[in-house]
Formats: C-alpha cells, structure tokens, sequence
C-alpha cells in the first residue's frame, strides 16, 4: 500500500516538520546494531500530545505504519520503520512537566532524556535511576522496559513508571495509572504499554518516581581471579539481601577495550565495578561485607573511588564500555545479545557461553548487569562477512536457548524489537497468542510500529 | 439462564467436591464487607490446574457464571456472586511448589496462605513480605493486587509476582512472566492479571519474590501530640529515603479498641506503630532518625519492642484493629474505605476526612498504611438501619471524590469488586473503555466474575 496520502496530509498539517529528504530518511532507517535499514517515507516531528494525535488519525485513516523514535539507542531494530511509513521523532517533546519534590515524581514528556531529567534534579537532592548507558529518551526507555545499572536496587521502567498519557491507534487520548504510589483499581494498563515498543500506543507524558540522592556513595573495582568467582560472589551478595546500587561484571577482553578506550589501567581480569549507596555507616558496612564476600570467592581487592570525579570517571568507562569495543576493532559492527536467567543459573549460563565464544573463533566481550541475573556480549562482527554474521547469530541463538532452558528470557532489557521475535513463542507459549489478541484490539489495522514484538499475519 | 445445565454435568466430574447444600451456597453467598449476600448455585473445590481447567470449560459451554474463592477475606464483594453460578473454593490448591533459595523466590498453588508459606519459609532465612493482615491466599492477594503494612519497603502484589500460570475463560491456560528478575519480552500479561480480581482467567500457580529475614528487626510504637504531626512526621521520614519497613498510623478510636481487644494499654493519641529492618547499625541509625523527626512534629517519644515475642504481640494487635472495632461496637458492620493519595497530599486527605467524620456524627476509626499515602476508615454501621448506611455510602462518596482531586485511587489495596466499581469512568477515564475492551477479549461471554471491576452491558 502506498503512503502517498497520509505524507500529503501531513506535509500540508506540519509543513517542515514534514520531513521527505533523502538524507533524512536515510538518517531514520538506520539503528545502533545490526539490523538491515530501512527508510520511512517521512519523518514528523510532533510538539504536543495533540498533534501527535493528529498525526496518528491521518495514519488511521490511511493505513499507513508510525514508528515512534526517541533517542535512536535501542538495540532491537525497534525503530527501523520495515514497512516505511512515518518515523515519529518524539525528540521535540522535551517538556519536564512537573517535578513533585514531596512525592519524589517527575512529569515529563517522552523526548526527555535520561540526563536532561538529573540534570534538572541536581539541586532537588533528588535522581532518577534507570540507566542503561546511552542517553536515552525516557519515552523510548518505558517503550522498551529499559533498566540498566542501576536496576538491582531501584527496579527497571516496568517499577519506575507510575503513571503515563498514550495516544492509541485510534486517536484516543488515555491516561493510565496514577501519582499516589499504590493502586488497586482496575487493570495495570500502564504496565501493559510499558514494554510495548510502541506497538499499543505512542507514550506522550510519563510520570516517573524519583529517589533521593544517597547521602553516601562508593564506588569499587575488584577483580577476581575466576569468572566464577566473580559470579559467586554477585550470587551470595544478592542473597544475602545487600542493597547494593551497582554490581557489574566485565570480562578481561571487554576490559582491555575499556582501558584503551577510556585510559584506565584497570588489570584485565574478570572484573566486579560495584556501587553502594546509603548513609556513610551503611555504605562503609555494604562495603566491608562485600569484601569478605569477594575474598572468599578470589577477589583480588578493592580499588576504591569515594571522590566524585574518579567514580564518575570510572562509570563513564562503563558506559563507555561498547563504544571501547567499537573503536578497538574499527570497521566491526556489535551483535549485542542480551540473556537474564534466575540468578542461581548465572554461573552456568555464562560458563557455557564463554565456552561457545571460545569455540567459535568470535570476539565478542562480555558485560553484565549480574546482580539481576543479566549480561550481553557485543560480538563483533564485519556486517559484509556472510560467515561472520551467520557464527554471530547461531552463538546469539544458542545465548537465547539457554536462557530459556534455564529459566530465564531471551531479553533482560533490550526488548523484542526485530531481534527476539522468533523466540516469543517459545517464551510465552499460549501467552503469546494472548499477546496477538490485545495487540488486535488496540490496533486492529496493524499501524502502530508494525513487524516488531508481535507478528500478525 | 439457568446454571442446572453446568452444575449437573461438575455434579457428575466431580461428585462430592461440587457442593450445593443450602448451608454451603449461604456460606459462599457472604464477604467480610457490607454487601449484600448472593448465594452461588455450587461450590467447586478443584485441586489441579487441570480440574480448574475442566471447570472453566463447563462454563464457558453453558455459558455459567465462576467466581474464584481464595480465603473470603477480601472487603469489596469480588466473592459475592451476584450473578450466581460456581463458586470456585481454590483452598484445596495449597501445594507450595518450589522454593527457590539461591534465587529468592517461591511458586505456590492459589490456596496457599500468606501465614503457611511464611511457616514453610522459616528454616530458610527467607521470607514473603506481601501482609494485609488477614492470613489471605496468595491467589487471592494476586487477584486483589493487595499490599497492606509492609508495602513501604517491600512492594505490594504487583511488585512482588514475578509470574503466574492461569486458566482463561476458554480454557486455555497460559504462563505470563518469569523467574528471571526481569524481563523485556513482549506485553506484561503478569502484570496485567494481577489485580484483575478473577475477570480475566483463574490463576493457578503464582511465583512470588522472596526477602532475605532481616538481621536486626525493631519495632516501636509512638504517639503524637496532633494528627497533623503523626503525619509530618510519616511524611519526611518517606521523602528522606529511610528505608522503613512499616509506618502505621492510627486514630485515638482505633486505639481504644485495640487496647481493649488485644488487652494493650497504649496511650490514645495518634500514633505511629513503626517497624525498622536491617543489620543492628542500620537498625539503631534509622531508630535515632526517625525520633529526631519525631521529635520535631510533636512525637511523645518511642515504646520499643525489640524482643520477638513483644513485636509479634504488638503487630498482632495491629492486624486484629477491625476484629477490636468489631468486638467494640457488637451488631455492628464495618463499611471499609479504602484511599490512596500522593504523600504530599496525605495530610489534607486525613484533616478533611476526620472533620467529616466529626460532622457526620459516625463511629469510624482510622488506620493507615501512611508510608504509602493509604488510609482506611472502618465506618461501623447497624445494616438494618438505612439512615445510618446512608449515611455511612456518603462519607465513603466524598472520601473517595477526594482521593481522584488530590491526584489518588479510589483504591490503594482493596480492589473495585462491586463496591468502587462507580468510580472506574471518573478515575480512568477513556482508559476504563480500553480495559472493557480486554475483558472482551479475555472473556466475551463474561462468565469470569461478572458484575465486578467493569460493567459490560
């Protein structure tokens, strides 16, 4: 089906921010990973809940697939536009709309970023916590279920959204959820459209829970001597109910890339960065545990960062972790794989893999967020070698098939995007058809970022 | 449409096991609440997914109503079957699955008491957190999305799920969630189950979040000069991040009656009852905070309870607050509300409530689960007279129109059922259409407890 008469439409409703050129739309077809581009007809780029209601009633009336685009971080295609269309810039939505000190809550619109919102809360003494590396929009965060480093203590998007305004396929305006901090009325509509990759609905405002910042923080390096002491130790530290903020692992190539990338001079072992947070007392005792904790598992001792710049230096080199990776083997594209199982099948599930890497000849370093049981590689690959990408995606494969196996899912935190949809019927078995069955009642003409999460035929 | 159909053919499945004796069918007819008795025409007790499954597939063919049953503690009417049909008794479903210590979870069948799995969990240093006083199931606090004292610190039912298995209206039966902490993999169905109060399947097997036991547990109990204070106090305590496990407030009325009934002697002001969990520093630091904020808003100093026997002694006169209220007042009923504001607007919400009280010259105690901004009144009323319910459904009215203008629910933890079913237009808005949609999709002929969280006419 031709776009032709929505772009007429809309070219003639928002004018320049109806955007045709090739350029742009080479821009919009593209995403960070390994997915094949593909261009959108136009891109729009709405600066209200109302006008991008006005956008979606002219791709209801005309059939035509909107693809809603945040910050361009995600990692599962899910802003590639595969049946073209109208790419949804929400970028120009950006609005902090209310910060509710006394109830710890933000208002924002979805084109805020992650680091545009603590910014403006530096002088509240107040921090939003999912952070998963890239700046990304919160919008495109909630869409995607995003969590990051921070989630082990603070929860991921599915615990911090607590209420959000979506514009639905057709046309309504919905607000799901609200500010008090519990509810019980009714079904968890909110929690439906977080993690729906904009496939239900287009997120224009979210109301998300804020903390407040700890009056204590540390950060800690610790290698280890083993990857399975490293993961022993994230195991019991977790078991033993520790409210530690971060605990990520880094294995020694993903380190070395780090290390040249950032100039660090980390030793290139399996690796723990750590973070607590709390009163100073609570901080030093996390502290003190962890560390008989790691000298039982091989831990090989702290390098410690109290002084704000060093810590965020050194999470900035976490954060920096694939970039590292990219700029090491230059001309390579990442493969990212994205695998959480229940924490007690994490050794296991790491240990296997490490044994496939090896096996297959692959670089691909590893990082996790292991406190939830989470961890990706970036393998590397040169997107033009056949053979390259093939090896890539049967270790992708056998990451997915072992964290069902074990447990687990297929996406910790990525999403389903293109990437992981083969797998959802595995996953969820009936449920997934379930899944088929809501997408059909809240987007009967399959509009709404159609091809990803669900495929409906 | 008669149900004789259904039950002659369960009569002949499950013989003494699907129950229609008068005393039974006036037994399941009642809820601990104020409704109005409806008698089921049988009683089921299914001790598999798979007999739940038989049921459900003689109802979806005769089209006969099913009310899921847990432990009949619930306070909105969900277990009254107004519109007749099965009862569906899931005691019998009490098998605790698996418990999962490396991992800190457990999977549970419906039947199963929050008091039995704690028992079950003693010897692991693990316990489930999820307490709304009365020893509900599992099944049923999934349903109801209950939280109730400890909620503050550790989440309530839709944090503490992790996943569920259900049967649905057409006798599919689906797993929703995982056992890994966290996912990114398609709609959250999980979520969207907890707190649909048994209208869009029947869950069968839940696996909960488990806790680690606090090393060091202190409770205290402290009274104020003002309620105002109690809540200023509650208030700044929430905003500065302490990590509380409970704060309850409640009312001098309230605490004539638990003195009485849990022969205590408690001075009666408003109070806060307090729980702190942690390693014994943590423990004493938040202890020390917490009386300097006190002590700041009129807080008459601490009674302590550190001794196990002396905290159980007070929390149990806590939970037995309504069955205090109840023996204080005999012949009377309690009308239970139920609202849930953001914090900031807790103090406004109790004043305004408290001078209506006054004014409308009704007995009704208070306690509230603050730390959350969730109180509840117990409005004792003679159901045989109609002034005084009257007067009781308009207190509850404007208690409930308070919470939607000070940005609340109408329900923080009891549910819609029959009682808040008025309100869902006026707190969701266009998204209560959506969530009719759902339940079209869940349950087109509207067999799963019909008449109770969406009107579908």
């Amino acid at each position: 089906m031709s776009n032709s008469a929505a772009i007429e439409r809309l070219k003639n409703q928002f004018q320049d921010r109806c955007v045709t050129t090739d350029a742009m739309r080479e821009q919009y077809s593209q995403n960070e990973a390994h997915h094949t581009p593909v261009r959108p007809d136009a891109i729009l780029f709405p600066e209200s809940t109302d006008e991008v209601r006005q956008i979606i009633e002219v791709c209801r009336d005309t059939q035509c697939p909107v693809t809603a685009y945040g910050a361009g971080t995600s990692l599962e295609g899910h802003i590639v536009p595969v049946r073209g269309g109208i790419s949804l810039d929400m970028g120009r939505m950006k609005g902090i709309l209310a910060v509710n000190q006394e109830d710890m809550d933000a208002v924002v619109q979805p084109g805020v970023t992650r680091r545009q919102l603590n910014e403006d809360l530096r002088a509240t003494g107040l921090f939003f916590p999912v952070d998963p590396g890239a700046d990304a929009s919160i919008g495109g965060m909630a869409a995607t279920r995003a969590s990051g480093t921070n989630a082990v203590r603070y929860g991921t998007m599915r615990e911090c959204v607590l209420a959000c305004e979506a514009v639905l396929a057709d046309g309504r305006v919905i607000r799901a959820g609200s500010r008090s901090r519990k509810s019980a009325a009714g079904y968890d509509l909110c929690k439906l459209l977080v993690g729906s990759e904009g496939t239900l609905g287009i997120m224009t405002e979210l109301t998300v829970k804020l903390f407040g910042q700890p009056e204590a923080v540390s950060s800690a390096v610790c290698g280890f001597q083993t990857l399975e002491g490293a993961v022993q130790a994230v195991i019991e530290t977790i078991q033993m109910g520790m409210p530690v903020a971060r605990i990520e692992f880094l294995d020694e190539l993903q380190l070395r890339a780090v290390n040249a990338y950032s100039k660090m001079d980390i030793p290139e072992r399996p690796t723990l960065f750590l973070e607590f947070h709390g009163s100073e007392n609570s901080v030093a005792e996390q502290a003190e545990r962890f560390g008989e904790i790691a000298s039982e598992h091989g831990g090989l001792g702290f390098d410690w960062a109290t002084r704000e710049e060093d810590r965020n230096r050194l999470w900035r080199a976490r954060h920096d972790a694939y970039y590292g990776v990219k700029a090491m083997w230059p001309g390579k594209r990442g493969y990212i794989t994205d695998s959480c199982v229940p924490i007690s099948k994490l050794a296991e599930a790491i240990r296997e893999t490490k044994a496939e890497i090896e096996a297959s000849g692959l670089i691909a370093p590893m990082v996790g967020h292991v406190g939830d049981g989470n961890f990706h590689l970036a393998i590397m690959i040169d997107p033009d070698d056949p053979d390259e990408m093939k090896a890539a995606e049967r270790l992708s494969h056998s990451i997915a098939e072992r964290s069902l196996r074990l447990g687990g899912t297929v996406t910790g935190e990525h999403g389903v995007g293109l990437g992981k949809i083969k797998y959802m019927e595995a996953e969820h078995g009936a449920a997934y058809g379930v899944m088929a069955e809501i997408k059909r009642v809240f987007d009967p003409q399959n509009i709404l970022n159609p091809g990803k999460l669900i495929s409906l035929n």
